[in-house]
C-alpha cells in the first residue's frame, strides 16, 4: 500500500470499523426527536414560519432549563468554595459560611480546584452517611461504603462496569424493568452484557410483581447468567412508588438467586401521591433481618440533578455500596482513580442537600420555603398531568405517583401503525414527529424505554411552569383527538389491557 | 440451590467473577504508594512517630494542592455564573461580569444547573474555536468540531471506545509511548484493545524518533491491526518538547500508515525550555498541505487542570476533532449523550481559559501577573530540578523543557534488584517505597509508567514551591546516596544508555 498509493486516503475511522458496542447504544432521551426539536428551534429563530411561536422541550429531566429557580443556600455555598474571598462578604450568611469553610478544609490547598480522593471528598462522605442514616430513621452507614459520582448515570456505569464478565451462556444478564431510563439499556450495549427484561404492571399503576421477576429470570437462565437487578424507585419513566411489601419480596429473590442489586433511588424526595412513601432498599433489607442484610450485595444511587435542587449541570452524585467483597472494592476504588475524581463543586452541591440548613440557623427559612415550594408545584403538576391526559379519548394515564414523568399510553390506529411500519419507523416515534411539527411539544417516544409489544407510550416531564404545562396538556389531548380522526380509527380508541 | 440452601448466601461479585478487563486496568499515579502514603499521613496526624513531619505528595499533576493559588479572574467568572445575584456586586469586575453573563445565556435557564448539550454549550465551543485560531496563526477551526469534556481523560477514552473493534489479529492496536500517562495503558485494558509501545529516546532527550515508530508498527501487525497512534506532547511523564520538524514526521507516519492520530495536547501552556515552544498537531497537520489536512484524523485533548491554572477539580477540558467521518461523528454525539454532558462549572472555568481578559480590560494586569507568576515559578522549578537531581551520582536526568515532571534514571545496585525480586516487587516500586517510608517523600516508580527493560525511573512534580521543592530535591538526594552505599553498588553508579 506504501508504495503505489493513490491520493485519497481512507478514513480510519468509519461505520465499518466503528466499535459494534457503540453502534449498538441508543438514548432516545437525547435521540433523534430531540435533534429534531433543536433544528426547529433555529429555524423558528431565524424568523422561519411554524404553526407555533417556540418548542416545549418535555423530553428530559432537565428543572433549570424549564425556568426552576436554583435553591439560593445550595448555590451560595458552592459560589463560597469557589470564590473564598466571599467568606468576608457580609451579604452571605453564616450557616453557609461554615459549610463552604468546612468543604474546603476537606480539599487539598483548601481549594475546589484540586483533585479530590477518587471516592470524593472525606467530610462529604460522612456527611452522606449521616444523611442517609437520618433518613433510614438509625439504620448505620459506614462511610467509607460511600463514594462520590459525576452524577448518578457515572455510578450506574461503573457498577455495572465490575460485574460483566462471563462468555456465551456465562456471560453476565442484566435485569432491567420495563419501561426504563435508557442509560441502563445503553450501558449493557456498550458493555456488552445480556440485557434482561422484567415488565412493569401497567395496569396495577406500574407496580413490580415478582412473579415477573421469576419469569424473567427463568428465561434468560436459557442464555445468559443473570446476575444483577436493576430497580428504579420511584420510577423513570413510570412515576410509580414502591410499596414496602414489594421491595422485600425483590430483595428476598435477589437474596435467593444471588443477585447483586443495584437500587436507581434519584428520586427519593419526588413522591407526591399521599399514600406512597420512599421506603430505601437499605433500609427495607436491614429490617429482614441480619442474614439479608449482611449477604445482599447492594448499591443505591443519588444525584443532585432531581428531588427539590434540579442541580443537573453540577455532575453531582454519591452512590452507597453494601456487602461489597473488600477485593472487588479495592477495585472499584482502582478504576475510579483512573478518571481521577467526580467534579468537586458537584461534590460540594451534594453536601448541601445532605447537610441542609437546620432550624436554629439563619438560611433555613428561606431554604424551606424554596424546598417546599418545589416540591408542591411537582406535585400540583402531576395531578394536573393525570387530570388531563387521563380524560382523552385513547390516552390512559396511571397516577403520577413520584419522579417526575408521565407515561401515557397512547392508542395509535392501525392505519397510523401501518403508515409508521411503512416509513421504517416505531408508531409511536411517528405520533411524536407529528406532535412535535404541529404543536413544538418535544417528548420522547415510549419505544425509547420499551414498552409491551403492541403498545404505545411517550414520556413527558412535568417540569414545565404550571401555565405552560396546562397549555401543553391540552395542546397534547387536541393534537391526539385530531390525529385520531385523521387516520379515521374505526374501532373505538382504547388502550391494551395487559394479558 | 434455592430449595436445600444453606445459610450462608456466596457473593455475586467476587475476584473471580469480576470483570477480567477491570482486572487488568493499573493506574500507579494513584496505586499501592499513593495508597501508603495516606496511611503514612493518617499515622503522622493520630501523632505517630516517623523520621519526618510530613508527606511530600509529588505523585500527581495537582497545583493547587501544593499551594498554588487559582487564578482571580477565572474564580470570579465561575462564582457570578454560580450565584448569579453577585452580578450586581460592585465587588467584580466589569469583565469578569460580561464573561459569566455570556455563558449564562448559553445554558438553559440561564443557570449552570441545567444539563448542556452534549457536546457542550455553544458559546465555549465558539471560544475554544476563536482560541484555536489564534494559537496555530490563523488555521480554521470550526466550533461543530470542539467537544468539551469532563477533563481530558474522558475525551481520551471517548475517542478510543470509538475505535476499539475486531477480533483476534484484526483487534484494534493503539500505539503508546513508553513511558505514558497510564490513563492510556488504563484504557486500553479496559476496553480490551492490544497496547501497542513505541520507546521514547531517553538519550536524546526523550524525543519521539519516527523509526522507532516504524519498528512498533511492523512488530505490532503481526498479531493485531494499529489504529491508532496517541502522543503526548508535552511529555508526560518525561516533561520534553517535540519539534515541528519530529511532529510531521509522525503526521507524515500516521498519513502513510492510515492511523488515526490522539494527540495529548493539556501541557500545551507547560513550556519552559527557551529553545523550545509548543506546536499543535494540527497546525502542523495543516502546515503540510490539503492532502494532509484533508485526510488524517486527528483529536486533540486540553484541559483546566495543568496550564498555569491547575483546576483539576472542576473536571474541565476540551477535545477538537478533524476530519472525523459525519456518521462517525453523530455516533460520538451519541454516545456523549448517555452521559448527558460535561460538568458545566467546569465548561465555564475552561471558557475563560481560551477567552481571557484583554489588554483594555479591568483584570487583564492581575490576570497577566497571576499567569506569569505560576509560569515562571515552573520554569524556575524545572530548571532546579533538572540541576539538583542531574547532580546526584546514579541519577541522570533529561532537561524539562515542558509539562509539570521529571523522570529521573535511577541507578538501583544488584542487590536491591535482587531484593525487590524476592519480594514480588518491581525494583523501583522497592526505591519508591524506602524513599517513602524514610523521608516522607510521595514519587511513582517508573514502571507504572513503562521504560526499557532494565531500566529505572520516577515520576515527580515541580510543583511543590521552591523552598520545599529544594528540600525535596536535596532528600532525595541524600536518599539516594545511602541507597546506593547501602547496597553497597561494587560496580561503579552508572544509568543504562540505550542500545
Amino acid at each position: 500500500e506504501a508504495g503505489g498509493r493513490v491520493c485519497v486516503r481512507a478514513k480510519t475511522l468509519t461505520m465499518e470499523t466503528l466499535n459494534p458496542q457503540v453502534k449498538a447504544v441508543e438514548y432516545a432521551v437525547r435521540g433523534p426527536i430531540v435533534i429534531k426539536a433543536g433544528e426547529i428551534e433555529r429555524i423558528l429563530q431565524e424568523g422561519g414560519k411554524k404553526p407555533f411561536t417556540e418548542v416545549i422541550k418535555a423530553n428530559i429531566g432537565d428543572a433549570h432549563a424549564m425556568g426552576q429557580q436554583p435553591i439560593t443556600f445550595l448555590r451560595q455555598v458552592v459560589a463560597l468554595c469557589t470564590f473564598p474571598e466571599l467568606l468576608d462578604s457580609p451579604s452571605f450568611p453564616e450557616d453557609a459560611k461554615r459549610r463552604a469553610q468546612r468543604i474546603l478544609q476537606g480539599c487539598g490547598g483548601r481549594s475546589l480546584g484540586s483533585y479530590s480522593a477518587s471516592q470524593g471528598v472525606d467530610c462529604i462522605r460522612q456527611d452522606i452517611a449521616a444523611y442517609i442514616e437520618q433518613r433510614d430513621q438509625g439504620v448505620p452507614s459506614n462511610w467509607e461504603n460511600i463514594f462520590l459520582t459525576t452524577g448518578a448515570s457515572d455510578g450506574i456505569v461503573s457498577i455495572l462496569r465490575l460485574l460483566v464478565s462471563g462468555e456465551g451462556r456465562a456471560r453476565t444478564g442484566v435485569m432491567i424493568p420495563i419501561p426504563q431510563y435508557p442509560l441502563y439499556s445503553a450501558a449493557i450495549a456498550e458493555l456488552g452484557a445480556v440485557q434482561v427484561n422484567y415488565y412493569l404492571d401497567e395496569d396495577n399503576c406500574w407496580a413490580l410483581d415478582v412473579h415477573e421477576l421469576h419469569r424473567a429470570y427463568q428465561a434468560a437462565k436459557q442464555h445468559c447468567q443473570p446476575r444483577v437487578l436493576c430497580i428504579i424507585n420511584p420510577g423513570n419513566p413510570t412515576g410509580q412508588v414502591q410499596s414496602k411489601k414489594c421491595i422485600e419480596d425483590v430483595l428476598h429473590f435477589a437474596y435467593e438467586e444471588n443477585l447483586f442489586v443495584m437500587a436507581d433511588e434519584v428520586y427519593q424526595e419526588n413522591v407526591y401521591a399521599p399514600d406512597c412513601e420512599f421506603h430505601s432498599f437499605k433500609k427495607v433489607l436491614y429490617e429482614m433481618g441480619p442474614e439479608y442484610f449482611n449477604s445482599v450485595e447492594l448499591a443505591s444511587f443519588h444525584s443532585t440533578s432531581k428531588g427539590y435542587t434540579g442541580e443537573c449541570g453540577f455532575r453531582g452524585g454519591f452512590m452507597e455500596i453494601v456487602n461489597l467483597d473488600p477485593e472487588v472494592k479495592a477495585q472499584l476504588v482502582k478504576l475510579l482513580s483512573v478518571r481521577l475524581c467526580p467534579p468537586v463543586a458537584g461534590q460540594a452541591a451534594m453536601d448541601v442537600i445532605v447537610n441542609p440548613p437546620q432550624p436554629d440557623e439563619p438560611s433555613f427559612a428561606q431554604f424551606h420555603k424554596e424546598k417546599a415550594s418545589v416540591l408542591g408545584a411537582l406535585a400540583d403538576k402531576a395531578k394536573l398531568t393525570e387530570q388531563i391526559l387521563s380524560a382523552v379519548p385513547g390516552i390512559k394515564c396511571n397516577p403520577v405517583q413520584g419522579a417526575m414523568y408521565a407515561f401515557p399510553q397512547i392508542f395509535i390506529p392501525p392505519r397510523a401503525v401501518e403508515e409508521a411500519k411503512a416509513l421504517g419507523m416505531q408508531p409511536d416515534m411517528l405520533y411524536c414527529l407529528r406532535l412535535l411539527e404541529e404543536t413544538g411539544i418535544c417528548v420522547v417516544p415510549g419505544s425509547g424505554f420499551g414498552q409491551r409489544e403492541g403498545t404505545y407510550h411517550f414520556r413527558m416531564t412535568i417540569l414545565p411552569s404550571p401555565e405552560k404545562l396546562k397549555v401543553l396538556l391540552e395542546k397534547v389531548r387536541d393534537f391526539h383527538i385530531k390525529f385520531l380522526k385523521e387516520n379515521s380509527a374505526l374501532e373505538e380508541p382504547q388502550c391494551r389491557v395487559q394479558a
